[in-house]
């Protein structure tokens, strides 16, 4: 075994109502990771275990304060059942995926026997779906690992997946292990650019899950970040079309295409 | 064990009479996962297992329904032998094979524990061989474990393979791996192109495997699947050529070229 | 385990006083193993263990008298605490780095283990860190698993690393695994081009280590190293001038750049 | 394990007398390999065992019958002392060295195994040394794992390796790591340009190998494939000549590149 889960809170301590695990890692246009950190955040979750891997890259981060420490996943809770919710919440982040298939593979499997030591019965993941364009309207796609979840994206107007599109990583690795243990699970992928951390795309995701889950939260400071990336946007369209074309104030059809430039 | 095979139907309640293994996954021009998936479909086919892999690439993929499953090989059954055959058929394809050559090695001995349990005392390997060119009437070109089944390849006309030429992957390891357990095998791999799926190939193949393992099979599906791909090669050779060359309408000695363009 | 420690002095015969671990392996600059070799010399430290891994190169070395032997990584103490130190020292230093992540997480704990034995209660590793260009003046940069460690460093005028860059290999994991076994550590990484083994920046960080650990070092031989490899850069620039511009003897804003060509 | 030793020949009822281990496998210039390969034939040495491993390449080769056969290293035996040799000879060669790290050390370490049981008390490996340029009078290269040895060497005329030139693959490692269980050894590297199988350097490096280890060996085969291929390297630099430069029949200081030709 190449990873561990390491406990700062006592499991045995926590008591579970119908908890659901939201997985959102590093990825595709950062959405998952974005989103999940923002739910962290509105619902004052908990840290409660952490995943060690050396299958994650050897290297170490560095805090605010210089202090040194391991690339890691973080698992959270929130007992929304406390304060009425449907579900208590597992939140799942983390710094890296991991490097290689094998890690993966074994690093999903760990977390599902944390998700079946805390009775978890459904599983979110939260990604995204890079287009290579900007939309002011993100879509989410969705898939399932039966129909009546199905069923339930598409009443939320979640589009269902094509036929064949293969789902990179752990975000479908997680609901498609899952489903081996008896874990129904769904996958939301928000339409993304691929060019950058996209605040909008996690947005629209969350507005998805929080009718799907039952949540209540607050989407605010994520919109507000959405507005300030498109302002950066707008001002990059602005400083890169005279260096490149000469027309600094000719609004053009080009300017699709000037977004590819944002990296 | 990075791999284990998850069975769909109890292996107590099926007796399989004098089964033959035949092995057709993604490969060269797909000839052997064609193959033996047309093999499923005509004999109607049992599917009872499946092999899920850490070694397999980390995505899933979506069905057309929106539902979301492992990477997986698949294990089938034909019994053959209740309609008079002389042989009950296990047939076994997937979407992928390993992507290390320990994964490899590792599934491919999982296969043969199978084999070994269900009393295999014969496989056949299904591939293609590239050549870079395609041709109207593809040969046949097999290997084996022993010389009295060479002889047997020869009398129904396919080509031996020549001395040195390595055979890469499952079709080549299953068979040399099971020889190590002292079951016989050989690898049929049809003449391909290698620039498309070419189910022409696959239907030489399947042509040569009925003989040898004397099974009643109706090819028809597989040689309307070969027509369309021909019609498909034809209208691209035409489309493609003028922009290329500006030379619509002559037909040339460079014409083989131009497929090198299908890819 | 693909890794071991093979012993050549008896550890039971040695007791350390309050040791503290300092290792430098090959990497950016040399500055790590040159500063830690130039230890071993100065400080007439004694080998007592030595490090084998199947996760190194598979090459093998040859030394001045045709003797082969495999690549390690090698262990050094010296007591310094007979001569009225505060610490003894364990020296790290070695031929290569693991190439694998989890050959590098393994061979770190590898080292833990022996650290915990020999009651190691703190770790420092030396590294170097690059900026491309050449600075007669070399910052030392640090990070540690504690803010009074870092206070510390602080104190002597190191530059805490910002927050967020990783740092790469095994002087930030042995470090970050060992504030996982409850042993403090710091990583001191000094400024350096990358384009050559730089012994100044091993000097400058050797500086700021005597005073962390308080131990009496001569650094000369460092310091004579450093002025030779000086010298080389600046015969280096005047040969290399004329060649690419064709103006030899003028001296300008261009010359940072020249040293770019020091490979 | 992912490697393992298949005995074809009953260990117990073979008696060694001073076994001496000889390994030639693939590698720079194919040297080692011809040269063990001549000793097998001339030697009628007998084949009793085979290594296989799961970190060979996952292809199969195929015999003049057309017959496949896993990837393996072979051993094979001379019973020399029989007709008053001082050693029994046990030689080692095969298709492929393992494709990682791991599998090299592992499989080394199997061989070794194997070497202990036998009660080898010496270990010769045979290689290349690439040049970069065909040599007609090609040195041998060596390094050994004590000075007695190197002594030994010495006296033969063999140019002892340079202090710090690593050695790669299975040729090093197995002195190296042989070494390590008390098993001494020595490498020996026919000089070669490294662009084709050498005949020669096989030669050369066999001549140093018999009086090393006091074996009476006919080299007359080798001496006349090294013959043929030195007739079509000069076939080669004269048609090679004429394509490239059109000057056919001149003879020039350039011809020493021209080699560099031939692959």
């Amino acid at each position: 075994m190449k990873s561990r889960i390491r406990f700062i809170e006592d499991l045995d301590s926590i008591s579970m109502q119908n908890p659901v695990l939201i997985q959102g890692l590093p990825g595709v246009g950062n959405v998952g990771k974005l989103g999940v950190t923002h739910m962290i955040q509105e619902l004052k979750a908990i840290h409660f275990a952490e995943l060690y891997s050396y299958t994650f890259p050897y290297h170490v981060l560095v805090d605010n304060n210089g202090i040194l420490r391991l690339l890691r996943n973080e698992f959270w809770f929130a007992q929304l059942s406390k304060s009425g919710g449907e579900h208590d919440i597992i939140l799942l982040t983390g710094d890296y995926q991991s490097q290689t298939p094998e890690g993966q593979y074994e690093i999903v499997n760990l977390i599902l026997d944390l998700a079946e030591k805390l009775s978890v019965s459904q599983i979110y993941t939260l990604g995204g779906y890079a287009t290579g364009s900007v939309s002011k309207n993100p879509k989410v796609f969705g898939t399932a690992t039966n129909l009546s979840l199905i069923e339930h994206l598409k009443e939320e107007n979640v589009e269902i997946n094509e036929s064949g599109g293969p789902i990179v990583g752990a975000s479908g690795l997680l609901i498609g292990l899952g489903k081996m243990r008896g874990i129904e699970g769904a996958c939301l992928l928000g339409e993304t650019s691929g060019f950058m951390a996209d605040a909008l795309s996690a947005k629209v995701v969350l507005e998805k899950l929080i009718k799907l889950v039952k949540i209540e939260l607050d989407l605010d400071v994520l919109e507000k970040k959405a507005l300030k990336i498109e302002e950066v946007i707008n001002q990059m369209k602005k400083m890169k079309r005279p260096s490149i074309r000469g027309r600094p104030d000719s609004e053009s059809e080009e300017e699709k295409d000037d977004l590819s430039y944002i990296g």
